[in-house]
């Protein structure tokens, strides 16, 4: 695709922690373009570079930093529109872009929930993108992507959940403090320390597990039947949630049985090769004291969950430990997945949108 | 007690973490009067000033800072000795003390589940002491204490234990870098990252508390019949490990029955006011965002554990986090407390110790 | 002295983390009784205990949990008043207190340099309160405590300038997280980090400096004619500034001149026996590697600075290590100690504050 | 260059953390191609992926994993070493290397003050590899790479001494926990904490900046003549030395020079386009907090020192901040473009080499 021919997108909420990853991601993305940067009405009308406080460890692409940042509010000439909004105001904003037309990829919560609203991750439940097709906001839609600590969860169950069946699932995180945003988590409260409380994200996890595991039946998604219990705590890492999970299958399995259903792990983003997809979904990792954040988050370009340390559980089946990037993988690097998915299928040739000549 | 009055007692393996800890808990002790340090061969001969590389916040009392170190090996004129040894070698050497006459009150976890080796928490099972009494070692005896993740589990379960009994318990850890003694865990593996991975530390939570619940019939130890699943963490957090935990309970409960438990759960140490007894051995903890490591671990002095977040699991009956400090409770302070009870039921009072008058 | 005759004392923005730090060592204080705390108009009305995010490791006080948060604004009815405002309001509000006849201690920055107000080190220029006498606010009066990072370089440096003068000093900071309040710094920007920039800190350094070290002459303060250089960075520390310091003396001297210096060194709050002074204003540490912001900010209770390292200077004469806790007696142990002075001295004998029975 | 080509390569000491970023660099490398690796004798014989820790974010190639550790002692097939060893035993291990007719590039400090032995940083130096030719040791030789905290002081001072002269440096350091190899600094002395002392460090940083700005005249290099001060210290940072640099210059200039100096700083590597030289290796930053380590280490992949902060200074001209990778530029990176300048400049032509067809 030459350049004129890449679909221009807007990247609304752009100067916080998520927007910048957005950033990083489509400085040089093969499809899209970024041709709009919004953010709240104090920073509206400067030049991003002087808006945000940059805090990636790769520079700031110039392009970017001279880009004149408008307000988070349509009408912006851009089919394809990525949501870093707080969700205090992703709500309305994201409505807004959806009901004139711009396909909306959001990273915010106020959507995911919602019946007429796809919640996908791409390896995992891409049919449930035609839950946007039913349901009609103008000719836009929203598509949402999970939770950052879900992601990581629902890559490593659903090999499961396809293979064994999945009775309950119980799951104890360790998030880093980029979940929380910028500013985020004072570090006073955090260096020499855990937290063990993070505000609804433990209903969160349990609520949009059991919906992206769910089945779509031609109309609606009904939401998988497992038993899930979380417990959600602050840990003193930048990047990459790791998780400790017992599960309980639906039939008996060795533990070999498991392991092969990872590394088979495959789906749509691998089968279409998206530019953004991982290699591998999900990496089993043989080391005894895998997965770790700081060795393991960036396998994959931050894209893939890394699994180990499986073993059997005593009151469960079995338990292991789950990593991903919760930046990259959960949120901005997801959201991108998910947009090439719906270009990779063809939601994105509607009127208002210029078509883009991807197989699907 | 005037200082003549005092139990001349050493510290085996003084110059390590826990060693130190021992000499800061002990530098003004009503009971106990430090006159032995000892260590490896390669320290002895050495003024401990010299010898030990002091990491504690307060300062080194001069007194032990001028002592000289010994072998850790008899006859050193001590009836008491505690052990701050590591693993490798605390095995025989506290053989060879408790053989020649010496009560030892062992940190380490060569003995803990040798049947005929007390392993006690003071306010949780006072009455395995006796296994000592049935035991003999020519006159001494080996009493421990558990591993530093163990103990902020069964002062949070004995009170369910007791009153609604106990089917099933999930834990998961979040373990502070000074549980890995020093120099232990090397900073470039835990900055900005956690290890889920501890060399034969689930094993030891599980089957610990077994035993230390387990039921003494005048002649052995029966453990308790409970489920354990553990899964274990080191944290960059230097002290006080926090744990995940989730219950079965033997009985349906409301959550403030679960916490009435708590609150009212009190034992010998606090009924006998031994020195280093917390005021309440478990401390329930209303906040949010309760128990943290950094604000928690000194409660009562570092001597009670901490208790928060009680809530409904989907899958066992409730689940809650529990938190203690693992060189304070979980090592040199329960050990200290573990040798108070000891004294105060009269289990010095044997040929080659002097007489302590304490009431029991 | 009978709680009956203790001074009833307010705190003004008691919920910041400097208020909490003022709320935790007057708990027990045996001169003052804490009668009133204030905050922003936002946590006016509520309890304290649900106004403040507490993040001391030592509990709340139930005695404060419960009392009211007023707003902070005169009348209050408390002779003495101790300001933890934040510096963008301090500078109207302490006014308005001092001119209804307040003794204001303030920790702000906002009337530091002003020429009619005291900014007093204790241990170092006691003599400049009369600064406060020879002004009038309606009978009140504002007295400062320096920022943060000047303490622990004054009080290394007085002994000095005393003993040999000082030609120019070069300081290099390494600052602790508490310094910049809470929530302060984002955890995203410290942790794994070092930030070599703090707004405004090297000018006050340098300033302040000279005008502590400064000259009382009858009727003002005469700036001391040092060469001040500063650089000052962020370090993932949680409380403890600690200075690499370069001295050019008024004279050749020996190491160990400047040693005894620092040992002989003591003041009006040691002769006074002021209750929150600490027994030596600086310890000289004579370890290697000392002194280090976690092992030595808690000395004689947080109150000291401790000075290690001293050897030649290639460049300048000397160069050594300085370091104080920073809220501690950089901020509210410090204010507490100037108050303490100011009521020994008997600068709060004056109408509208009831006398105090102290010798002076 | 075909494979065939490329120059066959050992590195000695492969399994410590120098060792390990050798082998990440060198995985792709278009000139040199990794046939052996050594370690202690315990390591030699196992499978270099059993031997070695991994500790890298990217993970370990499977050809190095399955290479079988040999013992650090020649012959060894390859006219190119790296030396990764312990200074404990470096000095005598590539002494025995060189005189067998090896090129050792070495990161240790053994050799670098040897006046025989060139101590080379590409972009300053170049010539000083003469030194090398002017000695014999059979037909080898030893090249030396500075001190990982020299590095970015010399990078950022190079522009300065050719522009303008040095009279006097002083140089405060917060070096990354990673300079102290593996386990290197343990994790309960640096959280929370900062370390005022690394043994041997500063006179490192002072005899190494002078030999290396200093003058080669044909047959021994001469010292610069420049007064340097140096305090170093441990911070709580995974990788990146931040510096906090203070200079005299020898003659007055505006600080926009000091700018165009660093800015136009260009050197050999960029000349001859080698592999691993930076595009820039100073960047200049005009951010009012840059640089700080975890932003700017990687920038040019680790291999550029990153300047900024300039500002007058009141006691000597201008102060400014300097970061650079200290086990990238300033270890395994640093000696890789000295490979490659040696290359380069025709030093491997030599009997016992394969000749390696590189424009000069």
């Amino acid at each position: 695709m030459t350049p004129r021919d890449k679909i221009p997108v807007a990247v609304l909420g752009a100067t916080g922690s998520v927007g910048q990853r957005f950033l990083t991601l489509l400085a040089d993305h093969p499809w899209f373009d970024v041709q709009a940067l919004t953010a709240s009405d104090r920073s509206a009308g400067k030049a991003y570079g002087d808006a945000a406080h940059w805090l990636q460890s790769t520079p700031l692409p110039e392009r970017f930093a001279r880009m004149e940042v408008l307000k988070s509010a349509p009408p912006i000439p851009c089919p394809l529109v990525f949501s870093a909004l707080d969700a205090s105001v992703a709500g309305e904003v994201e409505t807004a872009f959806a009901s004139t037309g711009h396909v909306v990829i959001s990273n915010a919560k106020s959507h995911r929930m919602d019946p007429s609203v796809p919640l996908v991750v791409p390896e995992v439940n891409p049919d449930h993108l035609q839950v946007a097709s039913t349901s009609s906001r103008g000719g836009g839609a929203i598509l949402t992507n999970p939770n950052c600590s879900t992601i990581g969860l629902v890559l490593a169950l659903k090999p499961l959940w396809d293979t064994f069946g999945l009775k309950r699932v119980s799951v104890v995180t360790m998030q880093a403090v980029s979940g929380a945003g910028f500013p985020g988590v004072p570090s006073y409260q955090i260096l020499d320390n855990v937290v063990p409380y993070i505000p609804g994200e433990e209903e969160k996890l349990e609520s949009e597990t059991r919906k992206i595991l769910g089945t779509f039946d031609g109309g609606a998604v009904r939401d998988a039947e497992i038993r899930l219990s979380a417990q959600c705590h602050r840990v003193p890492v930048l990047d990459g949630h790791l998780l400790a999970v017992s599960v309980e299958l639906g039939r008996k399995a060795e533990a070999s049985e498991l392991r092969d259903a990872w590394e088979r792990f495959s789906g749509e983003p691998q089968a279409k090769a998206l530019p953004t997809a991982p290699r591998h979904p999900v990496h089993f990792l043989e080391e005894d004291d895998a997965p770790q954040p700081r060795l393991h988050r960036d396998l994959d370009g931050g894209m893939a969950a890394s699994v180990g340390r499986l073993r059997p559980c005593s009151i469960l089946d079995f338990k292991f430990n789950t990593l991903s990037h919760n930046t990259i993988r959960g949120a901005a690097g997801g959201a991108l997945l998910l947009a090439e998915l719906a270009v990779a299928k063809g939601l994105l040739e509607r009127e208002g949108a210029r078509t883009v000549g991807v197989e699907t």
